[in-house]
């Protein structure tokens, strides 16, 4: 009787290894001086810096049907951006600095190339991230995915003092929204995105969009915007005048916004006080998709939201100009509960 | 032209809210004092207790194709605990106190009693460790998954002073090796497995084993082991006499014994000490799977390996026998590397 072993059941230990190989670099550059050990051991060792009370902020989330985009155009460079930042993002709104990140990959086939693109993706967010990549897990999961396709789930920890953790109770009335731009679609609503764009509108991935002046692929690809580098400073700087932060994340502004107010308390936003980016305005036209919809469903342009003190208005104004950041007052925190959207016009 | 919302595209809103109202409970269940918030907050929040020098301890993993005997017997209230011990028993080898876990679950089709049997099981398992459930994602993946099918990840952070870390520096030659039970397969090998039994063997998942006493199906699926409740108050206890745990997770003895070990340090095990479980016999008899690749590829009834100073072993024994706690002393720490071992014999 034929020996069976486990390379014979598709599980292969050395192109295990060699991705390790490969990724090693990527992994280590990562590395902040909290990192003890390296990779290999069977936890992440991260030393917790001396804090007064110190709270830990978690978070996990992964990248949904965004994945399809990257399988269709055969690139996975940008997506470990898309799972670092889906759960960084998450994270920061509690004003936690973000320490440390895990991955887990399941594939369907390992190859090691393809592994190695996908965490240095993850590596080079995390960097941008402040975040060390202390661990994670490679699963070769045969007869689950299809060759070349793949899941990722990221998982981030961060930590704040608990003075300085951010809570609904610091919101007042008359707060202002500011709107920080985002980079696209980020990583929300592709399965709606691939309704419209593939199937109704039978679009290829490499098809040039005149109106987005690149392919669709390019566009529904471009990696989610990462906002620890722009928002940690404020936090820090502005403590707390700053009242919250929204991550525009699934749900879109009707779900996330009331996540940071206390109860009895709404928001009003003027979708006029910025310009949707062209895809939102494309996909509503595609898809002749409710305009309620497209503010549950995307960010429409808005990825993070800053609640600030209208006093500090002025100062917040001033450092973000000076930084050169991108910014809309978007709106204000009223009495009373939901969330209100004016303007934003999507038939333009 | 119809409209298309969200819903269309097969994501279904308000089955996930749903899930959410039917998972609460299980997951307030698990929280300790330091859980701050509530299910809904961006991040997980837990306040971390005083600690001299903390070090945090995290690891990811998965479940992998052991999926399939659940979905197969369609049974989904055992594979978070498999999630959970994954995770929990590798941040445990060093020393550490799981702390709090997150999961992320992906799937084709959300179906909300379907998602709280899976939730219902991590929920549990993370009681049964000691660690609050505090995060997860459930991501309805639609054209990703088969409907009924899913993937599931687990991530764990447990803390341990810096002084208690376990670490490979403690071990020295003519340590003993104890072995602690595993409940079967735990969730390694099962390509290999299901190649075997499936595909070679030609079983259903519910065809009756005589020699198990049990359907093949229940034998596969029987959850892995968690291990905290066990260990962690032996590392209490015996302190710097344990030298260090193994989790014999992917790679099996070959793999995973070295790396508690020093460089230049190897072990040798007597695999007839203890009695290799009849699963294990069958699946090599089945598979003709050659004995080396047997104990690099599953645990062969051994989970859990301390490592303890020659000089504790009566105290430890002695603590084990009181607890009840089936172990065997299945080897010793030599010179050189490596890890030999001897008898198992698997042609009984």
């Amino acid at each position: 009787m034929t020996q069976l072993t486990y390379k014979d059941s598709g599980v292969d230990i050395d192109a295990g290894n060699e991705s390790v190989r490969l990724i090693k670099n990527f992994v280590r550059s990562t590395y902040r001086e909290e990192v003890l050990g390296d990779i290999g051991g069977f936890g992440g060792l991260f030393a917790l810096k001396d804090y007064d009370e110190p709270i830990l902020v978690s978070g996990t989330d992964g990248v949904g049907t965004k994945l399809k985009i990257a399988f269709m155009l055969n690139k996975h460079d940008t997506i470990g951006q898309d799972a670092v930042a889906m759960c960084v993002n998450d994270i920061l709104v509690q004003g936690a600095e973000p320490l440390f990140f895990l991955d887990y990959l399941a594939v369907g086939k390992l190859n090691p190339a393809q592994v190695a693109e996908i965490v240095r993706g993850v590596a080079n967010a995390c960097k941008e991230s402040g975040c060390a990549l202390i661990g994670g897990e490679t699963a070769e999961m045969s007869g689950f995915y299809a060759e070349g396709e793949y899941d990722i789930a990221g998982f981030a920890v961060g930590v704040v003092e608990k003075k300085s953790l951010i809570t609904p109770a610091r919101v007042k009335v008359g707060d202002i929204l500011i709107g920080l731009p985002s980079s696209g679609l980020h990583s929300n609503g592709f399965s709606l995105v691939r309704k419209i764009v593939f199937e109704r509108m039978g679009f290829k991935g490499d098809e040039k969009i005149s109106e987005l002046d690149k392919t669709i692929g390019e566009e529904l690809l471009t990696p989610t915007k990462l906002y620890p580098k722009i928002c940690l400073p404020i936090i820090k700087k502005f403590g707390d005048k700053i009242h919250g932060l929204i991550h525009v994340t699934g749900g879109g502004f009707y779900d996330n916004i009331p996540r940071a107010l206390p109860e009895n308390f709404g928001a009003t936003i003027d979708a006029d006080t910025w310009s949707v980016p062209k895809i939102f305005k494309l996909l509503q036209s595609w898809g002749n998709v409710p305009r309620r919809e497209m503010f549950r469903t995307f960010n429409c342009g808005i990825g993070m939201i800053l609640i600030v003190d209208e006093e500090a208005l002025p100062d917040i104004d001033a450092h973000l100009n000076e930084n050169f950041e991108e910014f809309y007052k978007i709106g204000r925190v009223v009495e009373g509960s939901g969330v209100e959207i004016l303007g934003g016009d999507f038939s333009d």
